[in-house]
């Protein structure tokens, strides 16, 4: 690992959009700039190829190209997470490989995703995976998506492998996160981060490291300082900056319908910022002039000066 | 509305369970030594007949019974809230209309959980039960058995009809929990509790009322301590009284399986506490010596006297 | 049980629609027309409180009034099926006992459905219930309504009890339905029953005994001459008269939207054969006029008089 | 498209298992024999990297394989289906060029199964994907793995673009089923294929053009049998050999839990047959020798010869 990186892995870690110019061309201009948006945003590190990232919707020849040029921009001036979630196991260690090899410091998995699999599954599958990592690991829970929950057990018994350092939950079932911090409250350097940016400040305030939460594309500034603030327990300022996470919520992210909202909206958004292009990969499309058209007003409620593209 | 309530209602607010000698048989000491428990406990009102309290599994006598022992017991001290659930309307506002007559100050209505409803169908339910109600409503969100989560936007359409003072959230999803407090942040007399004790603190500290929470059954002045160390912002003790909470959570709610084990160790703990009978109504059953073994021995492992029966 | 029920019980057993004036007056006009229709158009028993019978929608005053009316009517003329579906076991006896009282033949048990059950559990529950029951038992398998399917295990295990006398399966899963018809195929008197007409025919070619099928409140006929056909291994006819069952289900099933279409649907057309009233008890409403002209012109399209009121 | 592909593609269409030595190595002997296996025993075409095929546990360069040597055996003998579903469009344009170059007759596409899809979400995907597909396209319904349903005018509307030329139904709901064959019944050419092997025989009852049914791996005798029996409306027949089709589904695909008791059951089943590797990719594990026993016993008890190795 990495000697950047601090145990346990804590604060604000923006799951990155993947700026696209097509299908299948990297946005690299797009990505330059972010990269740079977040680093003057204050984030602590970058998570590449996540479910915000549209990993799945992309290539593996583009998912390379993701990783490759995230490692140069970033050039070691914060930690580098690789998503290698994956249906194929062979096809994970090969993304893992190459994160290493250029360079970044963890990667994260989620459950391989077609096939439902059992806890005992689970179990054997990461004890499968683990000894062919080059990378520490951060197991990541996205049930709405993998179609199964890390019991809070399974995930004490994977962690009891050397090279698991951490836990993302986007559950957004806190019953579930408090229990699994629970489950590992002996293992002070295990890092626990939260998915939705909803629930980010309140995790933190029962203990939590940190949040893996997309908003931070566009206002890195904003996480970080909610951030500090539960961790400092000044409960006045986090009502006060949980207010603002709940306004981009409840309307940057709610225009359209289908579960893609979320990533339409973030992309529509960043563009208008003048960050990145707005091109969501297939079964996705950007948004429309209409949708397009919500976003810029959401933005100027927020108080946000928008560059119109 | 009993002038003893104030608004918005905060606190703790336990779930009473219903202590029974046989499926169709009041435990109406057990009830008794209950709520003494409960009012020395410091508890802030007492909430019958909901999931906790197995309202759907009794016959309509008992839940009458229950209903008018609890006013009679509670005698004015605490509010009292009766959860009038049904399928069926004219049930619901029957037990609405008994409820008031025995002195309670408040109802709760989860939708009908036969079939499943829209969000319309869900407006047209409440603006329909609404004007046949005597006593002010809290909404009550339980998705899990009704199949339908409560749109934020929902509620704000249903809280604009007078009567409707506030809602109770057992969904355990907190990124929902705070869309629907954001939703409401403009009527701040408007009650929002949170079901699951698990996230009680965090929710209190980021605004909630307070907490509709099964264990306070057992321990109601942990659960009120914990409910002030969150309203006080004193995270330090917020910290240390969630540890006993989990460990509750962990202990006592998971012996045996299915989505049952919450109810029967709840009510096995409290028999062993020498509160009430332990029997569960069908389709339950209580827990054999083995489970109760366990809980037993989760007792002591909390530090807890255990009155063997 | 009566001697005029023959086992196993075979053919079209129509899930009667509750005729309603208001949420809690039963259109008993409408009923002796309902049944008198059903019986002239030969189906071969009355199943009444089902899904389709808006029994969870009802006061028990008023199911108790179906209960009275229905087997009035029928006069013994054929088999009465009475659901007792209910989430409290008392109440399910009770319905029972008054089902036995007013001459009923049989009930029909979907499990209880607020609380989700285990397999275990719900043989527990079945083995409490058959000794309280005065009449022979169906099991019903809901699945979407009550959370739980029935594991075709399960469905052998209760049925060595004696009074169990049959199955009906709403689950629309025919894989499910197939597993159970080989779990029960030394058990020749069980009569395997499926609710959805839509794969009625299908069921009985592969040697199920009947249909409960909503459709056949509004064209037993159709039914009885679909169910014949299959029994019969008429191929060709049963195809042709598939088309129609289809054609219903396409549009008489499908205006509007949510889970209610269907009863929505049905009850209007009904009201427009001049059969009985639409009107359909809370949670849910009666078609208004752009529907019911939609539901009209779907009624001429399949070559149907209809009475205009 | 090869002109040895009758339109509607009609009979038993197995799909095929991936025999498999290792998480990345082919058996490529064994593919070997279970194709000529799948041939001797009358099959009427093949359809390779599917879900009992394991192709989302596979890496790229063995789905390549597979797709290669499958063609290069099957020598034209009869059509071969190659399945392209995958989470990135990208991909399932480079898999369909492969197919395409080594003369398979068509593609099987599955909706992407990481992000869940709406139905204009879903039309606008194969709309875009269609264009850039060398070999016509039959859609693939899996709605466990991939979250979505095709609403039947869905189909309706892809359908109506070249070059779309079947439908395979692995929802097991035949009420669906029975809805898209009634909204697709203006198109006899185009193909109707149903999933599960437990109700081929009703749907072909009913209209439908075939199965894709993985016990056909094993005994493909079996089921062209049952398909002809089907065919030519020999009930008696039908029902004989449908037994013999539930004892495997009630058997061989039993042992063990999780949702893959089949594929491992299958795979063991066929290994223990003498036809390939028993080999399953992670996330999943082969049989140990006590499910052995119990697959070797249920073959034992359909009277098969058993090849122990």
């Amino acid at each position: 690992m990495n000697n950047k990186m601090n145990v346990p892995l804590s604060g604000i870690i923006p799951p990155l959009v993947t700026p696209l110019l097509d299908d299948d061309v990297l946005d690299v201009e797009g990505l330059q700039k972010l990269i740079e948006h977040l680093i003057a945003g204050g984030v602590h590190a970058l998570f590449v190829l996540g479910t915000t990232g549209e990993s799945q919707s992309l290539s593996y020849k583009l998912r390379v190209e993701m990783i490759k040029n995230t490692c140069r921009i970033a050039k070691g001036r914060l930690p580098v997470l690789v998503c290698i979630s994956d249906t194929s196991i062979v096809e994970s260690v090969n993304l893992a490989c190459i994160a290493a090899d250029h360079g970044a410091d963890a990667v994260v998995s989620a459950p391989p995703y077609y096939f439902a699999t059992g806890q005992p599954e689970l179990i054997e599958f990461y004890e499968n995976l683990l000894p062919q990592l080059p990378l520490p690991l951060f197991l990541y829970n996205m049930p709405t998506h993998t179609k199964v929950n890390f019991a809070p057990s399974t995930i004490q018994r994977i962690a009891e492998n050397p090279g698991v350092i951490g836990f993302k939950d986007s559950s957004a079932n806190t019953v579930y996160f408090q229990s699994v911090m629970y489950a590992m409250k002996d293992n002070p350097d295990f890092s626990m981060l939260v998915g939705p940016e909803e629930i980010m400040a309140e995790s933190v305030l029962l203990g939590a490291h940190g949040g893996v939460n997309g908003g931070a594309n566009m206002f890195p500034g904003l996480y970080v300082s909610l951030y500090n603030a539960a961790k400092n327990a000044d409960i006045e300022e986090v009502r006060r900056l949980q207010e603002k996470v709940m306004q981009i919520s409840a309307t940057i992210y709610t225009v359209g319908q289908h579960g893609s909202s979320y990533l339409k909206g973030l992309k529509c958004a960043l563009n208008l910022l003048g960050i990145c292009s707005d091109y969501v990969a297939a079964p996705f499309h950007k948004f429309e002039q209409r949708e397009r058209g919500k976003i810029w007003k959401a933005l100027q409620n927020l108080g946000v000066d928008v560059v119109l593209r």
